[in-house]
């Protein structure tokens, strides 16, 4: 803030002084957006008083946001007792959309979410990703990425931004992915790739894990219930946790945090696709749920088949009381618990998550789980609320689509001016 | 920076308005405070400019800083090409300090430090904390306190905080000790108790886990380094890790995070002082290593002993190649290597820190230690650098120093104006 207002001081006629007029601009843009993103309904007074701008100033930059598309005018409100009454100011962005497009071992999703928060699209395709080559699967998802940028164009909705999630790890500073241990991919330079395949008018394209990105989603969701701290744990043939610490993303020193997939609390026995033995995620990830199951035919043959189709399926019979899928469960939840457990005495979230496959069965897993972590508990002060997501599949790109809005409350100038 | 410049308005005759105007210039002294804590030698101008606040008030703000003692003049610069020379300001505060007070298992320390940074006294007292009625170890520790604070008020220094550090589990709300578990202290109020004792005149009073104010005192040395995301495990009786994510304390939801002690990483035959079973303090804590060294006497029957010269003793020994010893350690390294890597795996540190009792055998645990972390890292980008502290006992005393002087950054009015 303190910025935005320094940079009015440094007006002039040169192009120096005209770069960081339009600087001045793009910043005190953002300033008056992240404010209207709090709350419905602001007033051009309490905009003006909150952010330390002028009135004048407000009032202009409100234009140009409306003028791009980004806020819109709300009721008629009288301020103080005198003067003429004002027309509230609040977040618009029906018009503006962030993308985001996760890949994973057996699927791709892609979700469409406006600025005002709305998911517009949703698409979920099998992909057998760890059999097909890498350029092959970012050509598919390139592909539906363009289709989707192109119809919402043709609806007036323009797409800033494309967050890709692959299921591995990223190297930030390189925009590329460094690897994948269950797809056996190594140093691909993503960003670049996708770019390159979207053509000259690609919109910002930013990665990350897809652990990361279904913890935003999440927080979204719950932030308006006072959740801030939460750990959401993604359960693919991967596992992985996002983690928020008072309202953010945890992302560690070198964007690795919530690596758990890998701790050492699965069989000695079974080789992990990272190289290691005994990691959790061979043990609570789906081929591990399949072992249990005794259904190793649905991981090694049938990766075209939807995954959802198959985990309902497994749903039904839990609910009918199929004794196989049950004690399969009560198993799960028996490896589950203790890593559950390592993230409550490290991090003392307020709520955990549970995403990924472990949505389809709150029923059977999570009683036993919560008892494991109550009787564990040191004290009354630790308390922890667990609790599957409501998001499905698409959490992951839910919050690729959020994350790549964020640049316009940065920088709301990356949103045109309308026609 | 906004509410401190939006306050600027509220001006006025009313004793409301004195109100604001009295708040709106401690928000401006904290303002200015803030800004000169990093870094040396700030003119007014740049001050002016980076806060946002008028020449006008920066020169008058910084004349009341400078008659709390909080601030002094520099030398003579020339701001820009024209104008009269101006003095630099610069952070001062000698004659501010903060306490910190740390009850462990076997001893008390105390911490003064002042606003410059400057560690003024520091002293360590046998305490045989378990042994003791927990009113016997408050009059020790506060006699303690108040005996610094007078002899530093004799020399002109005003200790604005005093943080105390149990070694358990605080209720941040209540100012209490929830649970210590090596004392047994339950549901005592610390703050209250203290501020009693130490009668009317008393600083301002905080309550921190020794862990968290370890980790606080570790990044305060390596911020200069550009370390702002570490770990600090401390080994005392009880064992615990102090977590900082981008330059700031995480504490956890409910203040519960790092207890990592109680990690399910011991032998599942011991019984925690938590009521539970193979904590991973157990293992690795100091009665743990007691264990190892076969020398249990000492944390049986000699805790009046001062702990730091049985230390140094074990530290000659590992030195003159004793073989017990350091069959202790390879075996201590051994049974830390797993909890530091989950640590690893959870959290992404850019460096972890060795501290208690540990920071005596670096040469013994780091190499062991390192290659286990090494053999299990997924990908280069997770390269963690590990080490041990070089504070001694005495990190959690002094961060609690740290955390007492935090209160000053905020509201500057807290130190009144010298005679």
């Amino acid at each position: 803030m303190a910025r935005a207002s320094t940079r009015r001081s440094g007006q002039g006629g040169s192009l120096g002084a005209r770069v960081a007029q339009a600087e001045m601009r793009a910043a005190n843009m953002g300033l008056i957006l992240r404010h209207l993103r709090s709350g419905d309904g602001w007033s051009r007074a309490r905009l003006a008083s909150e952010t330390g701008l002028s009135r004048a100033t407000v009032s202009s930059v409100v234009a140009e946001l409306a003028e791009r598309g980004l806020v819109r005018e709300g009721q008629l409100v009288r301020e103080g007792a005198v003067g003429r009454p004002g027309q509230t100011v609040s977040l618009d962005g029906a018009r503006v959309a962030g993308i985001g497009l996760e890949i994973s071992v057996n699927q791709a999703v892609l979700t469409a979410v406006t600025l005002a928060g709305t998911v517009i699209r949703e698409a979920v395709t099998p992909l057998d990703a760890a059999r097909l080559d890498v350029n092959a699967v970012l050509d598919r998802v390139a592909a539906m990425a363009q289709r989707s940028i192109d119809s919402l164009r043709g609806s007036d909705v323009e797409v800033v931004g494309v967050t890709l999630s692959p299921p591995g790890i990223i190297d930030y500073s390189a925009g590329s992915l460094r690897f994948a241990p269950n797809l056996g991919w190594r140093g691909v330079p993503l960003a670049a790739e996708l770019a390159q395949r979207l053509g000259s008018s690609a919109p910002m394209i930013h990665l990350e894990n897809d652990a990361k990105l279904a913890a935003l989603a999440e927080h979204q969701l719950r932030a308006s219930d006072g959740v801030h701290d939460l750990v959401h744990l993604t359960g693919e043939v991967g596992v992985g946790a996002g983690i928020i610490v008072d309202g953010r993303l945890l992302r560690g020193w070198s964007g690795f945090s919530g690596e758990v997939g890998h701790l050492p609390l699965g069989s000695p026995d079974v080789q992990c696709a990272c190289g290691r033995r005994g990691c959790w995620e061979t043990a609570v990830g789906i081929d591990g749920f399949l072992r249990l199951l005794d259904e190793g035919d649905q991981g090694e043959g049938d990766r075209a088949r939807p995954l959802e189709d198959w985990l309902f399926e497994v749903e039904e019979r839990a609910r009918a009381g199929d004794r196989r899928t049950l004690a399969a469960l009560a198993e799960l939840a028996a490896t589950l618990a203790p890593g559950l457990s390592i993230l409550v005495d490290v991090l003392n979230p307020q709520m955990i998550v549970l995403g990924g496959y472990y949505a389809h069965f709150a029923e059977q897993l999570l009683p036993p789980v919560r008892e494991h972590i109550e009787a564990r508990r040191i004290d009354a002060g630790t308390a922890v609320t667990i609790t599957t997501s409501t998001l499905g599949a698409t959490a992951s790109a839910r919050g690729g689509a959020l994350l790549a809005l964020e640049g316009v409350f940065e920088d709301p100038s990356l949103v045109g001016a309308r026609a």
